[in-house]
Parts: structure tokens; C-alpha cells; sequence
């Protein structure tokens, strides 16, 4: 397994730097045997946290960048003048095809410009899109889009249900994954434009297991395996569930901590309350995934840490090899277009 | 206080039927001395229900209403077909002076069609909007709008901006409440182009306490007093942050009573935990309020309990005199709309 797996490592993206890269390879270097890394960045940094780590001398291979992608640039100014960074670097070896995956924790749109640049989109696919794994009753569940794209059209929403489920299919092993539409209500007649358009496609593409449109309340309950929104509402519902999830521990917290008989019984339930705040840890579901493109690209949180730098550096091992790519291609060559949603998008 | 407060019902609205709005009544009169409702319904249902209850004789009237609008009923024929009805009725009634509020738990949009037809909007306010009250780190925020509108031009999301900060100050007391727009992230170039050409106008606001973008993390944060945004995406937002308040709910009852320590502790803890679980209960924040027309109207979730429906009446009674409505009037007249951005809207 993985014996021809190599995963490109943007090493200075994040906000803290190598050493939680580094750390975090030596977290997945024995639950992924076999596979090789290449860390792009600055020699002087990387060298010294590589030597003190034995464990990974012979499988990850430094490769120099004299420069870095800055967290506030501009995406337009660092693809024009990015290309001595690690960024830059750690997803050409993608492009010509040295690794099946590249990972970084830098600058969103930084990376979503050169991946775009340098990898290109799958044929028929119109804008890429970030997808996200969400945390479920049941599971987990595949959101997209998270972030790339402000505004939707018929036809985008379209191609991201097809690389929703091709995700979904990937990483859940689940042959034929539900989809719906993200909505304000289920009945046909809500919702804009695209988002009835897009329905109006979906019905009908006996490739996808298309269910009809979900609520917010939906994302959470885990009822169905994909949910397709625009960029704008994605983003803002996935920081809406974090804050909320964040307010709820933080309440959690105050009453447990606020009188005796809460701390007493803290204490003694400690061990159940530890799962919880595991299950609940955003480190454990770290990473988002760029879809659309001739190319796996993974991004991790930019204000993670090494346990969730690690969580990012699973997935894409996860995917690498998971054909994602050709069932994009085929099951959007599968699907065509309504003319109505076309004129509009 | 109070003395001349009249409360107008529609007490057939919600799923539960006219029992539970009797039961909310018994809960509020205490809290408002003083204060008359005018009950809207199927007098053979009413009156055996308030026969029951002394304590409510001198202060309730009951107003005979042959016919109910129902929940999946289109909102245009409800308008032209519905008036007999108890939500036509209990409108009504704030039309003509006789009440100062109305509360009703029934069809939304039929509720908005209705209360747009009979009370009309204040000068200068395009579209009506509802706000919700969010449950915050701090206390409480405003987020508007959570569902009228599927989208929002500019002058539209101006309008949420002054409607919001109305409400805030009627509800918070709270001379300048802070206002923010909900966007993908701070910096000015991010959003849509309605988002960008709206914060235009904000910023040369004098009359509002404008502090720029917000994310969906800044919601619970309590970051802004007011949160604007279009229908579309604020309904998704506040369902969103439901689902996920409940899924850990779920997930903490599921760790206390999986392990034999974990029951012991939250056994222990269970005052702790209670607090907790009345913190978070979403009958506590439940009502909308319908802001821009000439008149207070309350929504109450469809769906809800006696406890539930007499937070919305606390909130209507609280409402009733605040003078919201001419101070959206004064507000709205005093903010000159962009050129460019009235263009696009």
C-alpha cells in the first residue's frame, strides 16, 4: 500500500511556521508506511528540526525556497511574484507529476490562484471549489462550497454536487453518497434562482443520488452525505457551527467550574467529558479540499497546530490515490446542462 | 406601567393549537400587570380552555374567528382568501388601533403578506425584515434579516442596518448599538457587491455605530450588537447554529451516560447541568420580530411549547411602547443612499 506515495509539503505556510510541520510528520509517518515527503522551504530552518528527528531522516527530502507566501498578500500580487516560494514550489511537484498531493496551511487565496495557474481544472468543471469535512450525528458529511466562489450559478452548483460526491465516494467508501441543496426550506418553490435552477439539473442526473433541497438544521443531523451551497453561505455557516460549537464548551465550562458539586462531578465524569471535547476537537477534522482542479490540493487551517497539521496530512494521503480526478471528469461528462440554467450562469 | 397595553393574538396559529397559547397567557399576566389581550379563534375552542382559568377572565377577551390559515398554505392565496381568519383578524386589530402588538406562532409568510397588506411599511423602508435574538458570549445579539428576503440589494441591507439597531435599542437600551455586516471575511474587498456598496453607505452613517465586516464565528462571539445580512444566508446561519447547539447536546448526554462514572458525575453536576440546559433552551430567545412595517408583529417558532410562546409574548409586551417604529422612520430619512448604490438595487 502507498509504496509510490509522495505528498508535497508547503513548510511555511502556517502561522507557527516548520515546526509543527515537522512535528506533525512524525505523528503520520508510521500510520502511512512507505510514503515519502518533500518539504519545501527555507533550508536553514528545516535542516536543524529534521536532524534532532531521526525517524524521518530517510523519508522526507528538503527542498530549498529562498521565499514565502505572506498570510495578507494579495492572491493576484503572489501569483505574479511567488515564484521562489514554498508555496509555489510544493505544488509544481504536483504539476509535473514528483507527488500525487500537495499541502500547505498558507494564504486560502494564495494557493487557490497558483493551484488554478499550475494544475488547471478538469475538463467541463467551470470554478473549483473548497469542500469541507463537517461533523455529524451520524458520521461526517462533505460541504462545498466553503469558500472559493462569492457567487454560484446554476451550473457551478451543479459541478459541485458531481465533485461533492466523487469526494464523498472517495473518503466514505459509499457508492452512490445522498446529495442536496442547501436551502431556506424544502418545498420546490424556495430559494433563488441558481439554487431552483440547479434542482431542476440535479433531478435529473441519474448519476448522482440527488435527494432535494436541505435546511441548516440538516447539516448537523447528517441528513444527507453532500451538501452544495455557494461560497458565501458555505463559509459563513461553517464559521457560524464553529463559533457556535465554541460558545456551547465555553458555557459547558462556566457551569462545570462555577460551584462545588459541578467541579466534584466534573472530576468524576472526566473521562466522559475528555471524549466529548475529543469528538468535538476542529484539530480532528482539519483541512480543506480544493476540487475541480488537475490535481489533489490540500489546505490545512493556517492557525493550526501539529496535531491538526497531521489531520490534514491523513486526508491527503486519503485521497492521493483515490481516483477522485477521473470521476470528476466522467460524471460531469455525464450530466448535461439545462439550456435555461446555462443562459443564466 | 403598561396600563394601556393591548396584546392581539392570533390563537390558532401554531402546531400545538389554541391550548398552549392559553397555558402562555397563565405564565405572562403576572409578569404584566395591567396589560389586555384580545384572543383570535374558534370561540368553541376558546372559551372552555379560559373558563378553565379564572386568573385570566378580567384580562382576556376572546374575538370569534370562523377559520385558521394553515401552515403549508401559499402565502398569496392565504392574502386574498383568508379573511376570516384569526391571523387576519388579530393583524387587524393593530391596524385599527385597538391593539398595540399582534403575536402569532402560524405560517410565516402568510403572517408577512398579511401584516405588509393591513399595516403597511414605514417611509423609506423597501423591504420589511426578521430579527432574530442570537444567544451570545455576553448576552444577546440582533441578526436580521433570518428569512423575508431570499436576497438583499444594498439600500435593502442599509435598511436591516438601521431596522436592527432600532431594535437593539428598544431591547438592549443601548444608545449606539455596534452594527456589523456578515461577510466571508474583514478586509474591504471581500462579499458580494450588494455587501461591499452597503458598508459604502454605513460608513458615512452618523446616526449608526457602523464597525465594518463580521464573520459567522463573530455571531456567538457577541463581536456586534446587529448583524446584517440577506434572508437567504441568516436563515441558514441561525438554522445552522440550532442544529449544531443541539447535535452537542446530544453528544454530551450520550458521553454522561455511556460509562458508569460519567452518570455518577453528571449526577453530581445535574444543578450545573440544568443551568446549562436552560441556557441554551431555544424557547428562551424564541420570537422573530417584523421590522419596517407601521405596526410591532411576533412571530412565534410554529413548533413551540406554552413556555415557548410566552417568551414572544414577553418579547411583544416589551416591544409594544419602545417607539421602534418612528425611530426607524427618523433614522431611514436621515441617511442619504448612495447614487451607485441605488442604481444596483
Amino acid at each position: 500500500m502507498n509504496q509510490s506515495l509522495t505528498v508535497s509539503i508547503d513548510a511555511m505556510g502556517g502561522d507557527a511556521g516548520p515546526a509543527i510541520v515537522v512535528d506533525a510528520l512524525l505523528r503520520v509517518v508510521q500510520r502511512h508506511p512507505g510514503v515519502r515527503y518533500l518539504l519545501h522551504g527555507d533550508e536553514a530552518q528545516l535542516k536543524p528540526l529534521l536532524e534532532k528527528r531521526a525517524a524521518l531522516s530517510s523519508l522526507v527530502e528538503i527542498r530549498h525556497s529562498p521565499e514565502r507566501v505572506k498570510m495578507e498578500e494579495k492572491p493576484s500580487i503572489a501569483l505574479r511574484r511567488g515564484r521562489n516560494t514554498s508555496m509555489w514550489h510544493a505544488i509544481e511537484c504536483v504539476a509535473k507529476k514528483e507527488a500525487e498531493v500537495v499541502v500547505s496551511a498558507g494564504n486560502t487565496g494564495a494557493l487557490m490562484a497558483m493551484a488554478m495557474y499550475q494544475l488547471g481544472l478538469i475538463e467541463g468543471i467551470e470554478r473549483p471549489a473548497i469542500a469541507a469535512l463537517w461533523p455529524t450525528k451520524a458520521s461526517q458529511s462533505v460541504v462545498l462550497d466553503v469558500g472559493a466562489n462569492i457567487v454560484a450559478s446554476a451550473d457551478q452548483l451543479v459541478d459541485f454536487a458531481i465533485m461533492g460526491a466523487a469526494f464523498a465516494r472517495a473518503i466514505f467508501h459509499s457508492e452512490t453518497p445522498s446529495v442536496g441543496l442547501l436551502n431556506v426550506g424544502s418545498e420546490d418553490v424556495k430559494g433563488n434562482d441558481a439554487v431552483r435552477a440547479a434542482a431542476q439539473v440535479l433531478r435529473n442526473a441519474t448519476t448522482l443520488n440527488y435527494v432535494g433541497f436541505v435546511e441548516g438544521s440538516d447539516i448537523p443531523e447528517g441528513k444527507v452525505e453532500v451538501i452544495v451551497t455557494d461560497g458565501f453561505t458555505g463559509n459563513i455557516a461553517l464559521k457560524t457551527a464553529e463559533g457556535t460549537a465554541k460558545l456551547i464548551i465555553e458555557y459547558l465550562r462556566a457551569a462545570l467550574t462555577s460551584s462545588f458539586f459541578g467541579k466534584l462531578g466534573a472530576f468524576i465524569a472526566s473521562g466522559a467529558l475528555n471524549s466529548l471535547k475529543r469528538k468535538l476537537d476542529p484539530r480532528a477534522s482539519n483541512g480543506g479540499i480544493f476540487l475541480g482542479l488537475n490535481g489533489v490540493v490540500v489546505k490545512s487551517h493556517g492557525g493550526t497546530d501539529a496535531l491538526g497539521f497531521s489531520s490534514a496530512l491523513d486526508m491527503a494521503i486519503g485521497m492521493a490515490n483515490s481516483g477522485v480526478i477521473p470521476r470528476i471528469a466522467a460524471d460531469r461528462a455525464g450530466i448535461t446542462p439545462q439550456p435555461a440554467a446555462t443562459a443564466v450562469s
